[in-house]
């Protein structure tokens, strides 16, 4: 496996590789890499031959700097799990590698006012951003996102296509620990309790997944019996809890077209998020 | 010479113009080509071998509807000049092949403060989001621009390398009339008199061309004097007269290191502008 810290580096990898007549597939990360990211590296190999990661904690979409400074890093287990997984190379940029006096920002005008965005102002700005440098560093054919984040996925979606990105985007389901927890690098920061409690948010996503085979279509009737479930496991907090088209992000009344089911809560200071996508109002990813 | 309306047709030509071994060089316009365009043609054929030309008159960098709409169009007229300029393919996309309900705006925070950006919000904006459009459906080796509009320049030019777009920005010297005009798209709405006055821009160029040879190099003393000179040509209004750093486009007291000086000014209803870049305090471009 390549680790590559510049950027010329990664291009030429790349561009050897392409003349070999390779696809390209990348996976960007922030690192504490779990098995839902090996999970998209394994998506990546059915659709490209050179996977290429990204490991960059990107301090411009964090909204709070304490924040960015517990993030956990351990890349030398990163390099040694992305290894394992097969990637090819891993680029793994100094801050000073990927920013120098920065002025220019990708912004997605209406899509981070709910959800996530609403309670990270400038967050999708941060990640639009590093995405695109990502791309444009990279090159690549195919990217793998986690519908985890699903915001993120969308707007990366919805960018692409705006700008005109040569990048097919493919979205991996979410990764679940045996007992339904969504996998994320922020659980490592939750205590046993914690960890108990915070089953909560999967849980509610069955309680409404159930609902909605039933036939029920009120969002609002959704949202309730949800928000009951969630609150079983006494979270701190819980940030929103929404159901919205998948297309524009915004809420909807009614289920009809694609949509989006998604809900944070923190657990202590630690901010958990889980989501399913509904389709055609009752297929449930 | 290839006419391309879609985006498919245009990434074809050029992967195979790639294949070929050549590379790729990229002009830019809004049509109405006059020979400051076509001059950027033979720019980029000294640094590439298959020329892209695209034509777009693009709406969202218009801040007055009114001026989009009467913006010159006459596109065989382009085309013809484009084919015996040696431009190997014209990409000339509709609107809705451009725009489909876009969200994704691209922008440079600082840089569209001062110049042509203090009267035109969203201007640049607007430029940006088509320049990366452009830039990701054609993928060009290299891209020239004309020091004419040079705000867009230093705009384009940071964001490339703020976004790492793999691309090479090439700055063309201004076109003149014979008699110093700057070439420009908007010429064609002068009246005879205003062509006149219009004069007065270049002049004073020159008049602050001769005070910074002779050792002047405070910005009021050469701005006071640029403005008596352009006020000989009794412009309808004078929009600004600014010396800038060219790194940040802020303004500057003292002549010192690489900066701009540009001035902008009504002539009827017609927005002209000009502009030296003036290098390490005397060399002028």
């Amino acid at each position: 496996m390549i680790t590559a810290k510049t950027i010329e580096e990664t291009r030429k990898a790349v561009r050897e590789a392409r003349a070999a007549g390779k696809e390209i597939g990348f996976v960007p990360t922030m690192g504490a890499l779990h098995e839902g990211h090996l999970s998209l590296v394994s998506i990546a190999k059915k659709h490209a031959d050179f996977i290429v990661m990204s490991i960059f904690v990107n301090r411009i979409q964090f909204n709070d700097p304490k924040d960015f400074d517990k993030y956990p890093r351990d890349f030398d287990k990163d390099l040694s799990l992305a290894e394992k997984a097969g990637v090819d190379m891993v680029f793994l940029p100094d801050e000073t590698v990927m920013y120098n006096n920065p002025l220019t920002f990708v912004d997605t005008s209406s899509l981070d006012r709910y959800l996530c965005g609403a309670s990270r102002p400038g967050h999708f700005r941060g990640v639009c951003t590093v995405v695109t440098k990502l791309f444009n560093i990279v090159q690549p054919d195919t990217a793998v996102f986690g519908q985890k984040d699903i915001q993120q996925v969308r707007i990366v979606e919805k960018m692409a296509e705006d700008l005109n990105i040569p990048v097919s985007i493919i979205i991996a389901p979410i990764r679940r620990e045996n007992d339904g927890l969504a996998m994320s690098s922020r659980n490592i920061h939750l205590s046993n309790e914690q960890r108990k409690q915070a089953l909560c948010l999967s849980e509610s996503l069955q309680t409404a997944k159930k609902l909605i085979e039933k036939g029920e279509t009120s969002t609002a009737a959704i949202i309730r019996e949800v928000e009951a479930e969630i609150k079983k496991g006494s979270p701190d907090s819980i940030d929103y809890i929404s159901i919205v088209s998948y297309e524009t992000l915004e809420p909807i009344k009614t289920l009809s077209t694609k949509s989006v089911l998604a809900a944070a809560a923190f657990f202590g200071s630690t901010r958990l998020i889980d989501n399913m996508i509904i389709t055609e109002g009752d297929s449930i990813q």
